[in-house]
C-alpha cells in the first residue's frame, strides 16, 4: 500500500465478509473504518470490528449508534435484539425465491449515506462493502443494481460528486462465493476465528466470543463456505 | 384528510420549507414526522418541530441523534456547532454558481434513507421533502436529479421496492419561489411565526424563539419571499 494513496472508507461488521474487503482495502490505500451499533443480536461482531481494524492499520474506527433507528424498525425485522421475530435456524438457504425475515430495512442504504457523509469529509472517494450476490440470503441491498443505483445518488447527492470527482461503490466480493472469498482472506492473513458470522450467537460463559448457532442463514453459508473452500473452520458452534 | 388512507413520513426540521411540507401532507394522509439532532447550529427549530407535528395531528414524533456524524463531517461544513467555519453572511444569495459552506456532507441522503427505513417498517410509502430548486443555497441533494435518484434507489434498495409496492418522493416544493412556498402554507393554516430558518439564531434571552440574524443566506431568502408574498413577516430579526 502506497502511505500518499488517498484514502478509503470501509463498511466494517466484524463478520466474514466485511473483514475480507477491509484486507482487500488495506492491501490498496490507507482506511476508515465504520461500524453501526443498531441493537442487532450479534453486537459481539462489533468488538471484532475493533479488533480487525486495528490488526489492518485502519486510520480511525468509529461505531456509530444507530440504536434509535433500531428500535423503528424493529416490528420488521428479526434481526434486532427485542424483536417479536425469532432468527429462522435449519432452514435451507436459498437466495432465490424469499426475502428472509432477517432482512432490516434499508439497513444498507443507512451504511452507505452514513459511510458517504464521511468520506466526503475525509477527502476519501471509494466507499467499500461487503456484499456478495452468490452465497447471500436474497436481501435486496445486495444485489448489483442495488450498489450501481447507490453510486449514482452519490454522485448526484454530494458536492464533490457534482463537480466531478467521483465516488465509487467498492464491491470485491459481489460476484465470489463464500468459499472463494475464504480463500482470498485467508492469502491476506485474515484471522476468521476473530469475526462473527452468527445471527443468534450463544454466550460461551468463559469470556471468549459466544458460540455460533451453526443453524441460522449465516451459519449455513460460512460452513458451507470453510468446507468448500477446504480450510480449517475455526468457529466454535453449539452443535 | 382519510384517516384509513396509508401513512406518510415527514421530514420535518422546523424551518419554513418543511412545515409547509407537513401541512400538505397532513391534509392527504396520517403523517409520521421525523427531525434530526446533528449538533446544527440552529438546534432551536427542533422544539418548533415538536409544537408542529402536534398541531397536523402526527402520529409520532420521532428525533434521531445523529450528533456523531455530525462532528465526523464538521470540518467540511460551516453549519454544524463547532465547526471552524463561520456561517457566511450578508453574502448575495445566487443559487446557480456555486455550493456554499453551509452544504453538510450527504445529509439529505441520510435523511430520506433514515425515513425510507421507517417507512418501509410502518408500512408508508410517501416520503415528503422539503427540497426547493429556485429559491434555495446551491445543494446538490436539492435538485431534482438527486430526488429521482434516491427515489430510484429506494425502490432498488428495500423489499417493498423489489416487490413493486413502490416508495416516491414527494417534493411539492420543488418548483415553488419562496413566496409561493409561504402563500400554500397560509392558505393551509401554518403558524410560520413558530418556524425557524436562520444558520445562527441569537438567543433572545426572553425564554422566546432567538432572534434571526437577518443576514445569512437562509433569512434572506425567507425575507425576500414574505416581501414577494405580500404576507407580514412574523420573524424576529436581530437587524
Amino acid at each position: 500500500m502506497s502511505s500518499d494513496a488517498r484514502p478509503s472508507v470501509v463498511l466494517l461488521s466484524g463478520g466474514l465478509d466485511s473483514t475480507t474487503v477491509l484486507a482487500i482495502a488495506a492491501a490498496e490505500a490507507p482506511v476508515y473504518a465504520l461500524s453501526f451499533a443498531y441493537g442487532q443480536r450479534h453486537a459481539v461482531e462489533l468488538a471484532c470490528a475493533a479488533r480487525q481494524a486495528a490488526r489492518f492499520g485502519a486510520r480511525a474506527h468509529e461505531v456509530v449508534d444507530l440504536r434509535h433507528m433500531g428500535r423503528l424498525v424493529a416490528s420488521a425485522t428479526a434481526l434486532i435484539e427485542g424483536s417479536a421475530h425469532a432468527v429462522p435456524k435449519g432452514e435451507p438457504v436459498d437466495a432465490a425465491d424469499r426475502i428472509p425475515i432477517t432482512y432490516v430495512p434499508a439497513r444498507n442504504t443507512l451504511f452507505l449515506s452514513y459511510a458517504l457523509a464521511w468520506a466526503e469529509a475525509l477527502g476519501a472517494r471509494d466507499l467499500w462493502i461487503g456484499v456478495n450476490a452468490l452465497d447471500y440470503s436474497g436481501y435486496p441491498d445486495c444485489r448489483p443494481e442495488f450498489i450501481a443505483a447507490f453510486e449514482a445518488l452519490a454522485n448526484r447527492a454530494t458536492k464533490a460528486g457534482v463537480e466531478g470527482d467521483l465516488f465509487r461503490i467498492r464491491t470485491p466480493l459481489l460476484e465470489l462465493t463464500k468459499a472463494e472469498i475464504i480463500a482470498r482472506g485467508v492469502d491476506l492473513g485474515v484471522d476468521y476465528g476473530d469475526t462473527v458470522s452468527c445471527y443468534a450467537p450463544v454466550t460461551a460463559g468463559d469470556g471468549d466470543l459466544p458460540l455460533a448457532c451453526g443453524a441460522c442463514d449465516s451459519c449455513q453459508l460460512r460452513r458451507r463456505g470453510f468446507a468448500t473452500a477446504g480450510v480449517a473452520d475455526p468457529t466454535r458452534y453449539v452443535g
